[in-house]
């Protein structure tokens, strides 16, 4: 793929410096160094905490950076030897500081090229390989999530329920959370980004678990919502138009679809159901090495989604003062329709 | 403070960005949204998600970004209404797209000023009320050690021992990790910043645990070494000499210290022990906001050191293919000497 990213990068070198970037393009997983590709060399620059398991990790040649041998002398001296004017570099990511540093300490390069996202739409398409990972992360917040069935109670703190959620999810295997997880109780279950409180869990709350972990660097994604008693009603009723929402989306999906046609079909039942105003956010968007990336099933989203790309698909209904529900379920794009990587029930749990 | 900011900003007006210098010098704790801030004015520019909580949390003028209302729309007001050519902004955190969007959006702005550190160097000395979170996180880490001691078995994996300490911090009430938690034990206890793996651990290891929590922001820090069984005389030995020069250096701390004078009573007590090759990293950071601050006790450390200010004291030995040792406190330096935050105990533990 790295070749790739020099012919579309625009010009003769490309420095990569993002550390998930880093990752997928060199296979080093350290995280500290820089990459640079050229048609003649790919080059991993890293010091020496990290020089072995470069080598391991990855097939470019490894430099160490340090005191005696800088970071831009290894550059300087790769440009040479390409004979190149021009260099690509990751504007989203990288500092101003560090540019203008690069800027001074590189006079040869006559041409700085803004990559923009080139970097990060090369990865849009997942292979079986990200995929294996995606899935296994996914597969342990299943499981912690059908433990936490077993320990959620009434009287326990968000942040505590929060914080159980997390350890379950790394004593399953998991690397570490893929963001921070939202335990949203009660009204607060209103906030579709709720940071988890001192609030006790009470009788009666709907409460929202959004949550994920990682495996080998890349990102799982699920949330679910659940009602402390007996649901009410009205509870029952906002429930099932979600899910119907969350159902109707999925069964419309396979590769060749347009994002905002996908979010539509969820975005226009809730509508039509009388909660139009309560969901504000975009259906979905793609998982791999960060928790968002694109393409996004959203109102906005003009692209065609291909097979092998990963997306999430969650409706929601906030309704202030009262509460919310959120489904989420992650998937993956396939010829013909999906594959479901998040396996935990979606009928209405009553604990 | 932000008063100060403007007058050492070397512009007429300054765009802080960062989320931490946003919560620090306007008060509110969101993360989204920038800080424009004059002579004449102080304004907090948010979106609807968080003007609620903004107002209720800064003392500043909010004022909600949007569609239809577009941040670099608001900034090109504020500097219309002071009158303002000159606008500093925070290199070292912005990414290039992100500067040379506001460039082109703001071409009344004349000249941009490089902040480089100067939000951060204001924030060097800690306030009473600072000082209290990072006491009250500190004391939340004690206690989550002294429960992980009762805990802590022969046979857990370093990543489970891990997700359990970090778990014991949230229910204690922490809001959250200040760091990746570092779970080392065995030979593994020789890499300073080793990842928690699968590996069980052993009787007889050494087992490192560097972690820390955050309360409204503020982070603590601390290092205890502990071993499984009864340690050998080559682990007290290299347990005692870590400790001692541990000791030695804090006895010396007091405001109008040198960074690198203090690091240098505990590298030289080291050294002298013979272990000089086996501690590569500095002896001690400052802690905030963020976890890593300046000014540091480290060997390029030129400063004088001023009262409250907050460092940590963590000396180490790290011996490959046989392990390592580290302790560190956490501290705050005080006119005749320093006061104490971390109260773990510090001789060797044998569990």
């Amino acid at each position: 793929m790295y070749r790739k990213l020099v012919e579309n990068s625009g010009a003769e070198a490309v420095l990569i410096t993002d550390p998930v970037n880093m990752r997928y393009y060199s296979g080093f997983a350290g995280g500290e160094g820089a990459v640079y590709l050229s048609k003649n060399r790919q080059v991993l620059i890293t010091d020496s905490r990290y020089t072995e398991a470069a080598a391991k990790e990855s097939s470019f040649e490894v430099i160490e950076e340090g005191l005696s041998h800088k970071r831009t002398e290894i550059l300087a001296e790769c440009l040479e030897k390409d004979g190149a004017a021009s260099l690509a570099y990751e504007d989203q990511s990288m500092t101003c500081s560090e540019f203008f540093r690069l800027q001074e300490a590189l006079p040869q390069v006559k041409e700085w090229v803004r990559l923009k996202s080139t970097a990060d739409d090369l990865r849009r398409i997942k292979t079986p390989e990200e995929i294996k990972n995606i899935a296994a992360a996914a597969a342990i917040a299943d499981k912690a999530f059908s433990e936490m069935m077993k320990i959620l109670k009434v009287g326990m703190t968000e942040k505590e329920a929060a914080a159980q959620l997390e350890f379950l999810m790394k004593k399953f295997g998991a690397d570490g959370t893929s963001f921070d997880t939202i335990f949203a109780s009660g009204i607060h279950s209103s906030m579709p980004h709720a940071v988890p409180t001192d609030k006790k869990i009470e009788e009666g709350d709907f409460v929202t678990m959004d949550f994920g972990c990682k495996v080998n660097g890349y990102c799982s994604d699920m949330t679910r919502t659940v009602v402390m008693g007996k649901a009410t009603d009205k509870q029952k009723e906002v429930y099932n138009t979600v899910l119907e929402a969350n159902e109707r989306a999925m069964a419309q999906v396979k590769a060749g679809v347009v994002g905002k046609d996908i979010d539509a079909i969820a975005r226009d039942y809730i509508k039509e159901a009388g909660y139009g105003e309560y969901f504000g956010h975009g259906l979905g968007h793609s998982v791999g090495l960060y928790i968002h990336e694109n393409p996004r099933f959203s109102p906005s989203e003009d692209s065609v989604i291909e097979a092998n790309v990963t997306e999430t698909v969650e409706p929601g209904i906030y309704i202030p003062g009262w509460g919310g529900v959120r489904i989420e379920d992650l998937i993956v794009v396939k010829e013909d329709g999906y594959e479901l990587l998040s396996h935990s029930p979606k009928q209405l749990i009553e604990l």
